[in-house]
Formats: C-alpha cells, sequence, structure tokens
C-alpha cells in the first residue's frame, strides 16, 4: 500500500481558535528553514539578479523595471509579516499568505492583484501527490511569490527572463503573473495523466488477478483525486475571477492567456471527473472480482462435498456389523460396489461439468 | 460504539403546534437555570464590566459608548421576552432567539441585525459533536449575545476587550458583531479537523485488522458530519447575506472580515465535502476488509474439506466387511494406502497453494 | 412490518383523460358525505358563528366584516363548482380544488389568491403518513378553506377567532390566510421529527440484533419520506411565491410571517435531507450487520468442519480391515490415538482462537 | 420477463450520417401503410369533415373558418415533404415531423408554431410501453397534427369539435392546439399511475417471497421510466417556451391553460422521480431478501454439520479395530455412547436454538 | 475482453510543462506522415480542386469565391505553425491546433471563428471508441480544417461540392462551416446509437446465463460512454456560442442549422445519460445473476450435505464394534436400517423440495 501524504498534512493544523481575524500567524507543517529573498530585475533589454536580500533592499525598487520578487521560506511569520507591511500589503492577505491552509482564491484590490494557488508535486515513483502553497502579488512593476520550500518548479521562468528573445522579455509584469499561474496548472495536469496512467494500469492488473494492495490502491488514488478535486475547483474560480474582473494591473491582451489556463482548468476538472468515475469502476471491477473467485471456491467445496459424502455414505454402509447381510458374502460384492461408486462419481462429475461448476 | 448525541437533540423537540407564529416560547433542552446578565461598556480609552444586571438597568445604556450585553440562559421565555420588548426587538426575532431549533440565518432590518448561528462542542475525548445556539442583535451601539449556557467560548474576546491594545478596542461594535462569527467559524473548523483525523485514524485501522466497532464508529461519525453540513450550509446563507446587503450598521470596512470569515466557511464546506466521500470510502473499505476475510474463511473451510473427505472416503473403502477383499489380506497393503493417501494429500496441498488460496 | 398508505392513495387515481381541461370533476378517495359550509365572520369587537349555510346564504356576505368560510367536504363535484361560480372564481382554480393530486401551489391574480397545500396526518402509533388537500382562497375581507374531511387541525383558529384578545381578532384576513399556512407547516415539522425519532429507533435497534422486520420498517421510513419531500418543494415554491409576488390583498406586515413560514420549511427541507441520508445508513448497517452475523455462521461451520474432519480421518484410518496392522495389536494405541487426536484438537482450537474466529 | 419495448425502437434507427441537414427522410419504423388527411372546417356554428382529401385540396382552405388537418402516416417522406411544402413549413421542420427521434420541442416562428411531442401508449396487459411521435403545426386558422399510426387517442377531440355546446367549438385553433398537448400530458399520467401500481405490487411481491423474475421486472420498471422521464423533461421545455414566448397565434387566454398542462408535467416529474427511488428501492429490497435467504441456507447447512459432524466422529471412534479398547467389551458400553450422543446433539440444537439459526 | 482505446490516448500525453503559453508543439499520437493540403474553391458555377499545394499557393486565395483548404496530418509543427502565419491565425490558436488533447470549444475573433470539435470513429466489429481531433477556423471566404489522419468521414461534402445542384454550391462558407460540425455530430449519433445496441444485447445476454466477459464488457462501455460524454458537454457549449454570439461570418439564416446541430447533441446527451444507466443497470443484473447462481450453489451443497451427513452418522453407528449391540444380531436389523435411511432421505428431499431449494 502506498504511503498516505495525508500523515504529513494533518501536522499542519494548528488551529487559530481564539486569535483574531488578521492576525499572521504561520499555520503549516513544521520547518526548520530560513526565509530567502531574490529579485529579479528586467526590462526589455537588460537583466539582473539579487540574491539573498534583505528587508531594507526592498526601499530602493525602482518602477522604471520590471521586477520578480521570490521569497522563500514563510514559517518565519514575523519576517513574512514586515515584508508585507514594506510593500504595503493588507493585514488580511498576509494572514492568507502565511496560512498554508488558505483556499485558492484571487483578490482584486485597487493597489494590487493577490492570487492563492496550490502546487501538486509527486515525489515519489509511487505516486504520492502532496500539495504545496503559492501565493502571488501582483504591483504595477513586481510580482513577488511566496513558497514554502525551495524547488525547481520555476525553472522555466528563471530561463525565460535570462534570455533577451524570450516572450516574456517584451512584456511587462502581468505576463510574468500569467506565467505562474500557467506552470502551476500545467504541473496540475501532469499530476492528473499520471493518476489516469496508474488507474489504467490498476484495472488490467484486477482483470488479470484479484490482490488485495490492488484494493488499497484504488482507495489511495480515490483519495487523491478527491484532494486534488479540492483544491482545482477554487483555482478555476480564482482564475475565472482573474479574468472577468478588469484592472489595469492586468492588460487586455494578457487576459486571452488567462483564457487559455481558465480552458486548461476545465480540462483537468474533465479528467478527475472521468477519473473518479474510473475509480469506482475500478472499486467494483474489483468486488465483483472477488466475488467470481469466491463463488469458484464455492462451487470446488461443494463439487468436492456433493461426490464424495454419498460415496463415504456407501462405503459406510457395508462398514456396519450387521450378522445378516448377504451381500458381505458374495463374491463379487466388492467390486459391483466399487464400481457402483465409480460411476455415480462420474455421473456427478458429467453433471457438474455441464453445470460449467468447474 | 461512541454514544450518540442525537438522544440529548431528540429531548429539545416539544412541538409549537397550535400557537400563533410570534408567540415567544423556549424550545429546547430542559435546564434548571437562571437567565444571568453581563454588560460590557468600552471605548478606546475606558472598559467597565456591569455583572448580573438586570431589565431596569437596560434602560440606562448610554449611546456615546461601545457595549456588549451577553445574556447566558435563554430557557426562561418571559424573562427573555421582557429583554427583546424593552431593546426593541421584534416578537418573530424574539421567537427565534428562544427556539434552540432555529436555522442559522442573518436578517437586517432599520433597527438592528439578527444573526443566529450554531456553536459546536465536542465534549469528550471521544469526539460527540453537540450543538449550542447562539443569537446576535447587533445595534448602533451595542452588540447582545444569547447563548444557551455559560462556556468559555468568547473568553478570548473578554480578554481583547480588557486589553487597551487590542484592535477591537479601537473599533466600533460592527467589529465586535464580526469577531462572534469569526470564533464561531474558528471552533467549526477545529471540529471538521478533528473530524479528519478521526477518519484518517479510522482507515489505517481497517486496513490493518477488521472489527465490528469501527463499522459503528463510521456510521457514528457519517452522522456527525451530516450534522454539522446541515448547520454550516445556512451560516453560509447568513454571513453571504450580511456581505452582500448594504446596511449603515456595518462600515465598509469591517465587510472585509466578513469576506475572510465567509473564506472560511469555505474551507470547511469542502472539508465536509471530502469527510464524506472520505466516510463512504471507509465504509466500502470496512465491507471489501469483511469479504476478504470472509472469502479466507470459506477458503480454509474448501481446503480442509477438499484434503480430507477423499482420504476418509479411502479409509472407509477398507473398513468395509466384504469377505473378498483382496488387498487386505496382501502384506503390505495397509502402508500402500497410507503412502497414496499421503500422496493425495500433498498432491492436493500443491493444487490449492498454486491457486493461492492459502 | 408498518401497513403502507399508497394502497388508499392507488384508489385516488380515477383518470380524467378525456375530458378537457377546466373539467371540475372530483379525483380523490370514494367518500360518502355530504359538503357542509361554516362562515365565521369577525371583526376587532364582534364574532359570529353560522353553521351549516347554503349556497343562497353565500350572496348574503357583507364586506365590512372579516369573514372565514370552511367548506369540509369537496367529494361532491357540482356543490363545490356552484359555490366557486357563486364566489368568482375562475374554473381552472375550481378544477384544482376539486382534484386532490394537485400538486402544491399559489396563484396570484387580481381577484383572489389561490394557495393549495398538502395536509400530513399520522393517524397510528405505527406511524402511517397519510396526506389530506387543503385548497385556501383569499378575497379582500374572506378566506375559504377547502378540506377533503371534518379533522380538528384548524381547532387553533377557532379558538383565537372566538378568543377577543388575540392578534387574529386585530388583524386582518390576509394574517388568517397566513395562519393556515402555519399551521399545516408546524404539522409537517411534526410528522418530520417523528420520523427522526423512528429512524434513531431503528438504527439502536439495528445495532443491538439483526431482524427482517428492520429492514422493512427502513425500507418504509424511507417511503415516506421520499413522499413527503415530493410535497414540500412545492409547498416551499407556493410560499416562496406569496412572498416575492407584490399583491394589495396581502399586507407587508403579513409577509414578514410567510417569512418565518418558509424558514420552517427550510428547517423542513434540512431534516428530511438528512433524514434521507439516515435511512440509507441505517439501511447499509442493516446490510453489514447481516453480513457480519453470516460471517460469523460461515466461521462456526467451518471451525467445527475443520476440527472434526481430520479426527474423523483418523479413526476412519483404525476403522480399516488390513490384516497386517501392526499398531492394532499393541496394547497402549487406542490410548495413544487418543491423546493424539486431542492433541490435535486442541492445537485446531488454539489457532482458531488465534485467528478470533469464535 | 416483460418483452421489453427497445427492440422496436431500434429498428426505427437507421443513420441520416452523409445526408445534409434540411433533408426530409422518414426515419422510423418501417410501415406499409398510405398517408391520409382529414380536414375537419368548424366555427361557432357549423361544422364539416372532409376525409380523405388530397394535396391539391390544401389550397382551397378558407380562412373565415378554423381547420384541422389530421395526417396519419408519416412514412411516406414524398408526400409529407409536398403537403409542408404546400403549407408554407420549412425544410428543417419538415425533417423534424419526418424523423421520429425528434426531441420534443416548440418552435415558435413568425409563421407558424411547431410542436413536437411524444405519445406514449401502453398496449398489453403486462405494462410495454412504447412511444409513438405528434407533430403539430398552428397557423392563423389551421392546426396540423402528424401521427405515425392511426388510434383513437385523439377521438375525444372529434367529440367535442362535433358538439356544438363544447367550449372548443366557441374557442379558436390556438386551444384546440393546447387540447392536443393536454390529451398527450394525460395519457403520460395514466403511464405513471400504472407504473406506481407495478411498482408497490412488486415490492408487496418481493416481501412475501423472492424470486428471480422480480428481479427482471425491477429492471424492466426502471428502464421504462428512464425512458419516460427521458422524454417528459423535453416536453417540460417545450410547453414551457410556449408560455413565455409571446405570439400573436396564441391568445392570453389560452395561456393560462398552458400553465395548467405545465403543472400537470411538473406533477408527471415528481412521480417519475420518487418512482425511480422506488425501483432502487425493490432493487434493494430483492438484493436484501435473497441474502437473507441465502443466510438462511447457510445457517441450515452449519445447523446440520455442527451437529452430526462430531457425532460421526464419536462413532468412528468406537469402529475402530484396536484389539485393546476395554469399552468395547463393557456391557452398557454400547447405551452409554447413544445417550451421551443424544445428550450432546440435544445441547447443540438448545445452543443453535439460543442462537435464532432455526 | 475488448482492447482498450485507452492505451493509443495515453501515448498522446506529452507534457508541455516548462514551456510558455502560445508555443505551437504537437501533442498528440507519435506519426509518420507528411501533412498536405487540398484547396477546393467553388461558386454557385463553378468548382475546383487544386490537390497537394504549398505554402506560397495559399497567398494566391482570391477573395471572389469561396474555398475549403483541408489540412490533414497536424504532427509537423512547424508546418502547420506556418499556415496559421501565413493565414493570421493567432499563436494560441494554433497551438490548440496542434494539442490533440484541446477541449471542443469554438472561439469568436474579428478576424476569424474557430472551433475545435472530436471526431468519434468505431473502427472494429467490437466497438472500439476512437477519437480524432478537428480544428475548424472559418474566414470570410475560405473554411480550414484540420485533421490528424486522412479519412473518408468527409467524403459527402467533398461530393456536395462537386454536385452544382446541392444547396451547399449555392451558400456561402458558413454553411460549409456548419456542415463539418453537422457531419461530426451525426457521426457521435451513430456511435451512440451503436453502444445503445451492444448495451441491450449484454442486457439480454446476462438474463440468459452469467460470465465473467459480461462484466467486462460492461465496464468498457461505461468508460466508452464516460469518455464520449466528456467530449460532447464542451460541444454543446461550442455549438452553443456559435449560435448565441452575434458575428458577421454566421448568417442569420446559417444559424437556424446551428440550431438543428445543437438539438442533435441534446438528442446525443440524453442518450449517453439514459445508456449510462443502462451500463449501471446491467452491472446491477450482473452482479444479481452472480448472487442468485451463488445460492443455487449453497443450496445444492446443503441439500447433499444436510441428507446424506446424518445418513453417515447412522451407518457409522451400526460399524462400532461394541461386542453388546443386540440389533447387530436381528435378523432383519439391516433392512430396517437400511429402509429407516430411505425414508429419512425421502422426508429431507420432500422438505428441501417444499422449501423451493432445488
Amino acid at each position: 500500500m502506498k504511503k498516505s501524504n495525508r500523515n504529513q498534512i494533518k501536522l499542519r493544523k494548528s488551529t487559530k481558535k481564539g486569535t483574531p481575524p488578521g492576525t499572521p500567524i504561520y499555520i503549516g507543517q513544521d520547518r526548520e528553514q530560513n526565509s530567502t529573498m531574490t529579485l529579479y530585475t528586467y526590462n526589455p533589454k537588460e537583466y539582473k539578479i539579487n540574491k539573498a536580500i534583505g528587508l531594507h533592499d526592498l526601499k530602493g525598487i525602482d518602477k522604471s523595471n520590471w521586477h520578480w520578487l521570490n521569497v522563500i521560506g514563510i514559517n518565519n511569520s514575523e519576517f513574512i509579516s514586515k515584508i508585507c507591511n514594506q510593500l504595503g500589503i493588507h493585514v488580511l492577505t498576509s494572514e492568507d499568505i502565511l496560512n498554508t491552509q488558505t483556499r485558492s482564491k484571487s483578490e482584486i484590490s485597487n493597489e494590487y492583484i493577490f492570487s492563492v494557488l496550490k502546487l501538486f508535486k509527486n515525489e515519489d515513483p509511487l505516486l504520492i501527490v502532496e500539495e504545496e502553497q503559492v501565493s502571488l502579488v501582483l504591483f504595477e512593476n513586481l510580482v513577488i511569490s511566496f513558497q514554502e520550500v525551495e524547488s525547481d518548479i520555476f525553472e522555466p521562468i528563471r530561463h525565460r527572463i535570462a534570455n533577451e528573445n524570450s516572450r516574456l522579455r517584451s512584456k511587462g509584469v502581468d505576463y510574468l503573473f500569467c506565467l505562474f499561474h500557467d506552470i502551476i496548472v500545467d504541473n496540475v495536469i501532469e499530476i492528473v495523466d499520471l493518476i489516469e496512467e496508474q488507474n489504467d494500469n490498476l484495472e488490467t492488473e484486477i482483470t488479470s488477478s484479484v490482490s488485495t494492495h490492488q484494493l488499497l490502491a484504488t482507495q489511495s488514488l480515490k483519495k487523491d483525486i478527491v484532494y486534488i478535486k479540492k483544491h482545482v475547483m477554487p483555482m478555476k474560480e480564482a482564475v475565472g475571477k482573474l479574468i472577468r474582473t478588469p484592472s489595469p494591473l492586468i492588460r487586455t491582451e494578457t487576459i486571452r492567456f488567462f483564457d487559455d489556463i481558465l480552458d486548461h482548468l476545465d480540462y483537468v476538472a474533465d479528467s478527475l471527473d472521468s477519473q473518479t468515475l474510473q475509480t469506482v469502476g475500478n472499486r467494483e471491477l474489483y468486488m465483483s472480482m472477488m466475488e467470481i473467485s469466491m463463488s469458484n471456491v464455492m462451487k470446488v467445496l461443494t463439487v468436492v462435498t456433493s461426490i464424495f459424502i454419498p460415496l463415504t455414505f456407501i462405503v459406510g454402509v457395508y462398514g456396519m456389523n450387521f450378522e445378516n447381510m448377504p451381500e458381505l458374502k458374495t463374491q463379487y460384492g466388492y467390486y459391483y460396489v466399487m464400481c457402483g461408486m465409480l460411476l455415480l462419481a462420474l455421473l456427478m462429475v458429467f453433471y457438474f461439468k455441464k453445470k460449467k461448476w468447474f
């Protein structure tokens, strides 16, 4: 049985009960990790990376270039809180950034656009779906991304920023903001395709021979699908909201790319729906194959019993100790009885064969 | 099996059939309890508690400060009725306050805003969900809360009122009104997280070894989820109504906090949905494990029977009393037969091993 | 098994096929009953009852007082038809009044408001849900109620009309019209609470010991719930329509009471939903307990067979009649064999105990 | 098992693949039948029938009277096509008339209103639902009905046309158009009531004794319900469209009659929903009764085996041929053993009785 | 078990993760195929085919005639990309054309209308549903169709273009564009009718005799239905969008033909819904028939065991070796016992016959 990822997730739940709304407290997995900030500055002509910048560097962000501020590690509540404060992010927004259980959503205010998305990771050869929260804030010339841990998921973006000929370099930060959504959604598609593959393999396996681990694998896949579905639906709402709500921060030509992302999320939702039906089908198939196998066991039992119990009775008859049993004294009685029993057994076998019981 | 909380709830049902609408009659659990009123008066600078105030004290509430009137114990219909009358609360509202079966809702009139919410409590080490009704009325400078029994759920609010630096002290009663909603919803989140944990434990337990109490626990968890879901949906409607309906009693900046609460309720609704699927999954898993175990019992029966019934027949044959049975007189007949039977038994064992029946 | 109420209902179905729409024909249970009319006349100061009035009395209804015309018995199509004609009720409305299968609804025209509602009755100690149709017509100063049979369901209204201090006496006929709805809905609540109680009892019973009658009771409760649900949904629509559609016949202050009734219907709908899930749960529980009990039967069979079949084989061996079986002649052979079998049996018992098969 | 009506329907499917839209080709059951046209001409005072009129007669239809043109037999594509052409019916409409698989709908154009409806027939004592398509076209003074075969379903309309005092004679063709809808819907109600009756009978039957044919009957009823439901939903849409879309061809007073028809269709939809649940319930009941009966079989097997296998072992012991078995030589050994076995058997019986296994 | 078409589809999934949106990369089955372009030019009077034209020919398309450009083979990303570029097709559109996993949709811009549809093919005598993507672009005088492989599905269109009297020749390219949709939808209808037929056959087969392959066939049909449904719903949305969104590229008279196509898609959706229920029904039927057959096996086992085990016990009794067993010495003891056993057996047979166990 594959290890469940729900254990990790359980750890993350520490309740905030008793704190007022807008209290920025980290809610998530315990991590021993320092938060780091990297600033990528670019325009169609130039490009620069500032690694490990500090809080005081945030003031000096010039408005004439485009910037991507990548914040990794959000377990340090105070630090994240200060960043948000510095950049003019509302306290309820910073609370959402710090709470890794925040439902995916997008919020559009006059100052900035805020998106919370879920990044799914499959860290094992045995599909173990795990989820990480990515928060994105889009200002006029700045995109800030908050990640729970270091990962190479946004590597393509780094490459494209570095590449002078990429479309990204000629487009503004709203396109960069869109790219993050695109990568996260492409990631979900990959996971969903993996689930589809596993489901198909399971079906083939169950059809050929039933084994308990298939049941547990089906159960586990179903949980994964429910888990992803739970997060994909809010992501659809979030992207839909970005498309529908006009904001000066996102140009009309970028909207078209968000439309494309929404199409992909529709594809994911469709796939998850049919994969849900597929796991249900696999479970039913498993149970049916179990029943068929049990029915075969029953048939063997019945055939063996039905053949030998009458025969045992017959030999029992001639094992009785009555003094007056004439058959016992005949010369060929034994042989007659043996032949008779053979005949009876053959008849039974023939009868059960006809009934297709074995 | 865990004790069902539905017993208590049954007691509360005394029908109102035959009374006209707007008749303020207490409908709920029988309680021997006096109603008490506590008045908390505060402004950004000062703060005062008046414990155990009487009906006549209600007239003297000054409009220049903010107030929280906490009423505990609603089983005394007449007393509650008088309070409502004194404060100008409509007779249909006071009927709702007194009826602990009122569906969660919010009503917005010109004079006041009325909210009915359900507070879930988990009073045992063994998750036993119980529910209490909390009614809230927001006037211009006054929030009134009606609770069924004394509890420490609103303790954080008392602390914050006492704390001069808390945000609450600088904000009006609409923020206080919002805080009540926030605490009640945080409470639901805690319960739902507990259910998730229990469900996960149950799954692990069922997978390792099947026992009837797991079935009953699953059934019981399912009822709890249905029960909470039934109350959470109206709470979503209620909070949504507060957000959508403009009222001078709630300032725009407070609406944002209600938005936050609605997000949390969405999270709860999502979790309840996936937990429903999880209990269904657990039940199916239980039934499948039962079937698998039953199938194993059947296999043991079939193997034992299939091996020994033919052997018993053979020994029966040589137990027959025919006079003319030459084999009986041979010197090594007995040993031949014994060896033959051993061989047959081994063949059977080999056959069933190959079929993976044990 | 409880008697099904569906038998009665079947009788009521006589098809109208072939008659044009608007043909007033009684469709319902066969009854030998005369229609009677009672007229209650009241105003804040006075109150009068006219029992058993005739068709000609209808003309003399004065417009300065408020009236309630209670018509009991609608099996006389012609009579009802004449009343409707006299009072200016449209032919399609009178067709609906006479057809006890009319779906609950409210129709608002310029002249009058027409409501069809379903009254549920529980006439036995063993919950047998039965349904009666109540039609209500509200004119400017007159409410007409049509009932299938005499019943004490509207007794509270009679009391309140007689009581000079009741709110009813000071309010107009629209409030009276509302009261009918209120009583009918309170009635449904009572039935639904009874169903909840029965469902809870069933669950406890099934958990302690399985019996076929529980299955049938569950099935029967499910049908009752489906049956009530089918009628409650249209009633919600009907009351909702009365609230939403402005009409001079219903004053704004009365709308608030209809809001209250709609809240109660929401409560009923919620309860029916969770009771549906409860019956499903009970059925599943029943089937699981059945399976568990069957599994126990299987285990007993397997244990008994697995212990005694090998032993029987062994005694069979020593019952063979070979001349050369040295063991038979040893002095303690018999005792050795008996001890060996005892040992084997104990081993088996120990093995099955470890497997928790008994 | 009742004969399935799906066989006939299969025949009707001949694909139109490859033909352009608007090609009038008959799609339906093969029939050897000539199309006939009958023209009913009426006004409040006069009434006339022209049987077996030809294509050329269609030109002479005067606009001062009201007409009903009844076309029976649509298997002759060319003929129907010519009629449509003659009367100014669009080619896509005539395609729909000729295709008996057209989904029920209504189309409102400036020239005419077109309705396709499904007529359900129950031609056997054993409910066999079969469906026929009826197309209706309403012009200013003319209603045309297209039927697949001759039937007496519209007989009541013929009577009412002939009857000078009927409401039909005083109303226009829009009322006649409405009457067709009314009759077809009344027809569905009758079928649905029959299904309800059969479902109730099945339930009673299953409860008393289980038999395979009940399973097949349940399955068959479920298919019928699915089949009718599939056609009723589009009919609701069609009638709803007629009500909502204003057209000079239907007068406001006639709309009220369509409202009535829509109410009936709502009743049908409600009934089909609860009948679906009923068939599901019947199936579950059947499976449960099966399981109960199987469990009883198992109990008999276990009881018989558990009583006699140990006894057989005991008699086997005393059938062993050891020379030194002192019990065999005692005078009353045989009787003691017999009594002992009787006692054991009684104990077993008592034990199983207590367990309620028989 | 029929070969699953899901294997092929799996191959097509190569993730695009890491590429920016709007990157035209072929995603689909590996094919070794050159893309070919055929240009059909026509007007009401003339008609011309240009086979195997090249990229440079695209410039010379005159605006005075109507054109159909048929592109077969889209696995050459670069080539398709160049065509799109040449004709002014947006980069996101060309990405969709190249990605065979694009969800069916229609996009309406000022320059062109873009439709992606799924063509279902049934390539085997044993229904194996496979799907191909067809992309259509409608310009003012030009329709471009992109197909994955050469097929004869659009043969009827070629015939109609060649036929001077066909309606197509007198109508513009919007009608041609509509025809593609019509053919693809007619194709789905054919597949769905085939599924219906197979489902009906399966039901008949299961009813007569149960076999494992039926279970697998049912499972497989269910997957096909889910698969088609997943694609039909977006196609409905796409056609609906074409109808609702006004565009100068589609004339009003053509909209009517799209309405017709939408009706057909509604028919398909209805059929798929009832076929889903049918497969569920078939599966349930299969499981029930399995259970019935297993129950029969159990009955045989129980009957045989219950008859012979007691008899074997009796003969065992008289096989005991007690010295003092007076019955053994009586003259007719043997015969009495034999008769007694016969009687007992007959009683048992009679008892089980009455219980209808065989």
